[in-house]
């Protein structure tokens, strides 16, 4: 199927590998990228160096196009773009910041650069910065999320309402339907999250896989809200993070409680009790484990 | 356009109009059903002698299927349900409460019923009580909303994978391709709440109309979660609540805050400083103001 989106990144499929912390290194996204699709390294929970040896381990495993996820308030961001650039990646998709900052040098280097939004105002804020695509994440996304709420459902034809811009529906994409729907609703492309950082390519710990897929509907909230509105998975952790919400904790407070490496902990060393699970609400539409080849044999 | 919803209420689009308090009297219900959709008369807000003269009016007004929506959890359910018997209405939409106490009791009476539901599991106990059919509503739907904050993009498919019942989406329908779209999620008729109700045939108050049609989107939240979560617009009363949750308030104190009456004040007399302003998420969508009418010819 060809769209804006399949010609803007010289890809196959309309489908691209959400950049998540703790779950897309190299192997992920070089495994969706073979298949046809975009993957998607994610250097929101990499160091420099760490990023920078992902991005030559992909371009070993796979001549096809990939690119890299950069959250934009990243404390190291001049290092990490900077080898973005030194390493040829040819495509970046931008998130948590501002479009202005890193746009036009990114295209001065021949890179496409998509920006992640959460409402119709960002996403022409971000054609007037002169990205070359969107990305509109819809509130049933995992992990980072919008204050707005808005849903993929009302999102999409929102921000295909203001612009004629190259469009990727985020959040909730999971089967043939909603990937159709979705196109349905205005988008020229999918992203996938969730059912990727449960694939077998993916570098979560198998605990935290198997945990997400045996969820049941309902069983992840949007909380942190007066920090960063977060997707977690109900567990210990993010129990005690609702009881003190409701009782009134303050920014301060639920930032102490947060502490450092929760997601770490949770994603990666499979801490079920005191990670932080980030996931989105269709964790619990796969039962049984899978690989990057049987999700694009489903989707397709 | 013929599906398992069109045949089963003998009506020409799949196309439904939520029953919705102080805006679905009769005069917005039969002008839906003459347009050859299914109109709702809503009963939360109705006494029963107030239901009781929206239904003949309705009969007056339309030859063609219109129904009622009942929250069961209504104080004069008994009189309402004996009502709607006695005056022969042939569909019922129940909502907030056991699909299992009235539904065989209305079905011996040739009435269809059918069960809102807001996830899964729900749905399944719907279908054992026997209704002949659901709808799935989602998070970005105006008013009274689920625990589970499953989004319609989410929820549809998730319901179809568990039941094979004629199947109606709610929450966020409101253009041409979001209809599209729910049929594509595994829907078989869209319903509709927030375009109704700020139509011209709608008894909701003017101003309360004009002011959703201009607000952007992000401009409702969920709020009131401690009692029933609802939907509702920002504005002086929303910022009171949202002030007080923030603060930690309990149910007593939130229940003190909200009083009687408030959506009575906030739809149906205009008052949009101290009112309960309930509506959709899409309640900015339509700038302008539009007749039923209008809202087919645009939709079909």
């Amino acid at each position: 199927m060809q769209t804006k989106i399949t010609e803007l990144f010289g890809i196959q499929h309309p489908i691209i590998q959400g950049g998540m912390v703790w779950c897309s290194g190299w192997r992920l996204a070089s495994a969706v990228s073979e298949a046809g699709g975009l993957g998607l390294l994610g250097a929101g929970s990499m160091h420099p160096d760490t990023l920078r040896y992902h991005i030559q381990q992909c371009k070993q495993a796979t001549r096809k196009p990939f690119g890299v996820n950069v959250p934009l308030l990243y404390p190291e961001i001049e290092r990490i773009m900077h080898i973005i650039m030194e390493e040829n990646v040819p495509i970046v998709f931008t998130s948590a910041g501002s479009p202005k900052t890193w746009t036009s040098t990114l295209q001065s280097k021949g890179i496409k650069v998509a920006h992640v939004v959460s409402n119709p105002l960002f996403a022409q804020k971000s054609e007037q910065a002169g990205v070359d695509a969107l990305v509109a994440e819809g509130f049933e996304a995992g992990g980072h999320n919008g204050r707005e709420e808005l849903t993929t459902f009302c999102l999409i034809p929102m921000v295909r309402a203001v612009t004629q811009l190259p469009l990727i529906a985020a959040g909730g994409v999971h089967s043939r339907a909603s990937y159709r729907a979705a196109l349905v609703l205005g988008a020229d492309c999918v992203q996938i999250g969730t059912r990727f950082a449960l694939s077998e390519e993916s570098s979560a710990h198998p605990e935290f896989k198997s945990f997400c897929r045996n969820l049941q509907p309902g069983q992840t909230q949007l909380m942190l809200k007066r920090i960063t509105p977060t997707r977690l998975a109900e567990n210990p952790f993010a129990k005690q993070v609702q009881e003190a919400e409701r009782a009134g904790a303050d920014e301060m407070q639920l930032s102490a409680l947060l502490g450092k490496g929760r997601a770490k902990k949770g994603i990666f060393e499979g801490d079920l009790i005191e990670g932080e699970l980030e996931i989105g609400q269709v964790a619990g539409s796969s039962k049984r484990a899978e690989t990057v080849a049987d999700i694009f044999a489903d989707l397709i």
